[in-house]
């Protein structure tokens, strides 16, 4: 008989009722009495179990009804509707075959455990509810991202993840080598000698596909990456880890408003696609861990984006009376306090900040007329704050040239990015969508050790 | 007018013809009289340029002539059909841009120049006719594969890059630190001092995923990893990169067969998803790159894959009467000399080689009834060699405890892969396909390091 799913049995139940199936899948729960049984089996296809029920007409009756919790078993039996129960059909068995015995002490019993604990019993915790939804919409998620972008003719670009480039700068790295750390080769001057190590020279992990992505646009006019990336920064919070996966589209003829329509469109297919996809995931976020996130979801799905120039936005913050932490004033690089308040509070929806002060932001980001301010948007969203950051580059050649210097970058790290703007450059625009934040967004889950399968932060590096 | 792709233009003809439309992309070649001139442009989109024809009427007809190799332009004319000639259509056009302009020193000038020669300058390589076909075909080959397994039901699941676990064993790995190398804290005993590093303890590349993806195949069932992976093995081979992406599919309740299935079935449906979506770029490799591709190609998607033991295999280069530089007995790793015998000469197309000895495949592979085999398989295709290698693993708890002792492993090192032996063990199986291996086989291409955007090696580590 063919093993089938547990998700065709609810997707399509009426092509299995009345007919025998064979499904597998480890036992949830299990309670018997002498004469018969009930297990929820579930096989990870789908966030629901189905339920199994067992009697003494088996000939192993009373050793299926000792089966301890987590158990792997294949059941072959009829499909039954059963009107009026919480389950819309159970598999009346007619053999039950134990594939792998559980212990008795196994760690996840019925008892609700609290999410610190499951991070240390990772190689378990995917076997919970709420694992089970955050990592299927992640999966979900990842593929509506791909999606999007493939369907508008973007193309994907593997940018590399260990990089000789110092150029990025956007925050603290980790060093790859392949030296022997205890007894590091040095030259004549006492330094390290890098020409010995694998790469006969520096490397680090990577902070941003960005740069190389910029290379790939000026080829393939529109492109995206989708890839992991490191900060080395010894930050324990809830929203940071060291390692991490960002979505980096770059599209050529593009300006500033042309990547927050495209980033607009894209943030709303991926709240459909999701929503659509993974409804008894979503259901079970909405109901148990963030009860207001189907209003905020849908709020976001339907609204059009505000946008506002970051010169509004410092006006408005000062003449909204409320008391900051951080007061505000034009030039300040805005905290999460007043992100937040801007989202939340004034607009009510996700929006815009455009146009910052030049002082504040990337070297590569395009100078507005003004002089003062660059064309660089982040996306803020109520919940989070800052979701996506991004930019129009800098694709005037001496305009960069003149900014690397005066910020007293090495113009020879840069000589290939520069060259770019040399063979053809076009106006080109571009943003980071730290994948992570977005599933912490789309699942209401408030820490980022809960939305990665083995996370990496300062200090842990199990599994 | 809105910006169209030539995509667009070439996809959907009928309804562009005798209409005014904007495109904009890169000068590939210019020829000019001094009346009128004709400029091929490609903007990335779509693997063919489009001819631009202008003519005096345009009042910077001069500075158009003009134009270096590779300025980006923009362009607003009428579609005209041209019934007869090399292109299906051209743009004679009413307004020509140039958005920027391109030295003379270009150094991608239409001659022909070596793979060799492209590698160093990764940043304009693309623009070429082979790497722009590459890098197309490689991005829809890396959607293809997320729709089949999506389609399937299966979880994407993203394993960490820094691991922590030295428990994978499948090959040489780089060193993740913070340390200060120049100054390694070392302990009282003179060893360096892993507590002060990033993760407090020493960390790595990843080699694999499988062993993580285990743990989620025992949650979801059905899952898959896509990612990079590394190597710090100093071989330089053309099929060897030290950071390379890999696809790693697990499957609970999964005999070998099962993997195999799923891999044929995978390979077939990346294969026509390719020719389907990239005709215009696969038409140019089997021109151009190998001759014999789609004899290749069409014979992979069309023919049963052969299914041969490994035991069955040595017989038959064996009596093969064939002179291999190393001979042929059981027990040997076979070579790649034996490798292309086998599927090249023997079966004429894709075959899965079964059963290994078990002294010669990984520690985690199931022991076979026979004692002397492992349930393993790897698949051979014409022209490479090995594509996939995978297994079914071993689910017996104390079969895989006697086996990491036997070969002198540490057991600590492995508490949660054998925990999950312990909590609902089930047969299952999974495999790895080397992404960069596969666009390989799929375009023709020779060398790793040319399906690679900025290719990793011993010593290189460019852009």
């Amino acid at each position: 008989m063919e093993n089938i799913l547990i998700k065709q049995l609810y997707r399509e139940t009426d092509k299995f009722v009345g007919k025998e199936v064979k499904i597998s899948g480890w036992i949830r729960t299990l309670r018997a009495s002498n004469k018969f049984g009930f297990i929820e089996v579930n096989d990870g296809s789908f966030f629901k179990n189905t339920q199994v029920v067992f009697d003494q007409s088996l000939e192993n009756f009373k050793e299926i009804a000792k089966f301890a919790i987590s158990s792997s078993i294949s059941v072959e039996g009829e499909v039954v509707l059963t009107e009026g129960a919480k389950q819309p059909f159970e598999i009346h068995a007619k053999k039950i075959i134990l594939e792998g015995k559980s212990d008795a002490d196994y760690p996840l019993q019925k008892k609700r455990h609290t999410l610190e604990y499951l991070r240390e019993i990772a190689h378990l915790r995917p076997r919970s509810n709420t694992f089970s939804a955050v990592f299927r919409v992640r999966s979900l998620a990842a593929y509506a991202i791909h999606k999007f972008f493939q369907e508008q003719g973007f193309v994907y670009v593997n940018t590399p993840i260990i990089t000789g480039s110092d150029a990025e700068g956007a925050g603290e790295m980790f060093r790859v080598t392949t030296l022997d750390v205890k007894n590091v080769p040095k030259d004549e001057e006492g330094n390290v000698n890098c020409k010995e190590d694998f790469f006969e020279k520096e490397t680090n992990l990577t902070v941003s596909g960005q740069l190389e992505a910029e290379i790939y646009a000026l080829a393939f006019r529109n492109v995206y990456t989708f890839g992991p990336t490191f900060r080395a920064e010894n930050s324990n919070t809830a929203r940071h880890a060291s390692e991490f996966w960002m979505i980096e589209p770059e599209m050529a003829f593009a300006e500033l408003n042309d990547y927050l329509d495209n980033a607009e469109e894209m943030i709303k297919y991926v709240i459909k696609y999701v929503m659509e996809n993974a409804p008894e995931e979503m259901e079970f976020f909405n109901k148990f861990i963030d009860k207001g996130l189907f209003d905020r979801l849908n709020n976001v799905a339907d609204s059009e984006f505000g946008r506002v120039t970051y010169t509004e936005a410092v006006e408005i913050l000062q003449k909204s009376g409320h008391e900051f932490e951080y007061p505000v004033e034009w030039g300040i690089d805005l905290q999460t306090e007043h992100e937040r308040y801007l989202t939340e509070e004034i607009f009510g929806k996700p929006v815009f900040v455009t146009d910052y002060p030049k002082d504040i932001k990337a070297f590569y980001m395009r100078l507005n007329e003004d002089g003062k301010t660059v064309a660089a948007s982040d996306l803020l969203v109520p919940g989070i704050g800052e979701l996506i950051g991004g930019s129009q580059r800098e694709e005037r050649l001496d305009v960069l040239e003149n900014k690397i210097k005066e910020i007293g970058l090495n113009k020879e790290d840069y000589w290939w990015y520069l060259e770019l703007r040399k063979y053809g450059e076009t106006k080109h625009s571009g943003y980071g969508l730290g994948f992570e934040r977005l599933i912490m967004y789309l699942t209401g889950m408030g820490n980022i050790r809960d939305v990665i399968p083995f996370p990496r932060t300062p200090g842990n590096a199990e599994f």
